[in-house]
């Protein structure tokens, strides 16, 4: 198989499993938790995990291997650099979203906010993504950014973008166990360690992120389906070698 | 400062924080949850977060980057393939020893096993490492392997090691903050959201474990901290390469 072959059927697995995340996370929160809205109430929670899951992991994700998509490397890097830059300032207004219908549902039904670690790590990875979002947009989209500053800013770019897509990963999977944990040992229905059907549902939900975030993982860890760096960016990384 | 002295002071804060995170796990469950025994009661289930702590994340940590350890470069290759076969075995001893001790627990009071989110995604990790360890047996120890099946294997094996660490980094978070709301919420003390200190010190040791399993991650992506190819190593990938 063509490695350009093996990368797409790799990358439309991975488009799959990031619409079944969003597809699975919006029926549990619709057919088991009662719909939306946005009004302080339990309707108003149901917005924190599709909006988490779609912005921090499923538009970050996907973000995130924009650029080895074989088909964009005949194009200037600098459109896929802005196409990379929106995506993740959308990624990042909806976790925002996400986090302001959490933590308007607490003030509702007084419920003190960040206590659990999930929410101390959940916090940290939103920290975390708007740091790297400031410091990647002053660092490779302002034309006044110094050559030295770019080249450093790059491998602590790399590993962060990382960093905060396993903080993503951690922050999804724990959330989603609390609020089983919650909701279904709160009520008189059945409790979580009876295996309901809306537990299988979500518990399924959560291997099917943990398997998103592997093939995002797995199309990083491919050297050769890294975008070519083109002559003029070779010289441009060479000047930079030598000017540190 | 030189490569290697900055690869030293990142080497030592991260085995810093793995003894923090061993520290840490071993007090909370000591001073808070009535200490350690092997008789299928709470003192059973001690063990669990402690040996999973232990072998699935510190000790796996450690045996993922001991190849980076620049003194080891100058000595023979199969004397460290054999250290980290070991450190890895004796992780997965660990972890099912670990897992042994909640599955007993579970049997004396009669909880159902493997109902949680948490309790999928770790087994899902402790099958994922008995596999990668088999595989990774038989692939780079056994004398008769065949060259083609250690170059098809080796960045399968480099992107499973990481995949494991990912998966046992969401495992040990989502378990603790799953212990944390069944045990403080499920007694007559402070509830987990009066953030008692008990909830306050186990939060910080999943800050702990967070922040070791990123600085194992930012270790290995630092390309020049890779152990060096020997002549013969890169004569063996060569035809490796060439006879596939």
């Amino acid at each position: 198989m063509r490695p350009s072959v093996f990368f797409y059927v790799t990358y439309v697995l991975c488009l799959c499993l990031g619409l079944l995340c969003l597809l699975f996370v919006s029926c549990w929160r619709s057919h088991w938790r009662g719909g939306f809205s946005w009004d302080g109430t339990a309707q108003q929670f149901n917005w924190h995990p599709v909006l988490m899951v779609s912005g921090l992991l499923v538009l970050y994700g996907n973000a995130v291997v924009v650029y080895r998509v074989p088909f964009t490397w005949k194009q200037k890097k600098h459109t896929w650099k802005l196409v990379h830059a929106g995506l993740m300032l959308l990624a990042l207004l909806l976790s925002v979203l996400g986090l302001c219908a959490v933590f308007d549902f607490h003030r509702g039904v007084h419920i003190p906010d960040l206590y659990s670690l999930h929410s101390w790590v959940g916090i940290c990875t939103v920290v975390m993504f708007t740091f790297q979002l400031v410091l990647g947009l002053a660092g490779f989209l302002l034309p006044c950014s110094p050559l030295w500053f770019r080249s450093t800013l790059k491998p602590v770019h790399i590993w962060m973008g990382k960093a905060i897509l396993i903080l993503s990963l951690t922050s999804c999977i724990s959330g989603i166990n609390e609020n089983l944990l919650l909701t279904l040992n709160g009520t008189n229905g059945e409790p979580y360690n009876s295996l309901p059907m809306e537990a299988k549902f979500a518990n399924s939900l959560g291997i099917l992120i943990v398997a998103f975030g592997l093939f995002v993982f797995g199309i990083l860890s491919i050297n050769k389906w890294q975008r070519p760096e083109t002559d003029r960016e070779n010289v441009h990384l060479l000047l930079t070698e030598d000017s540190t």
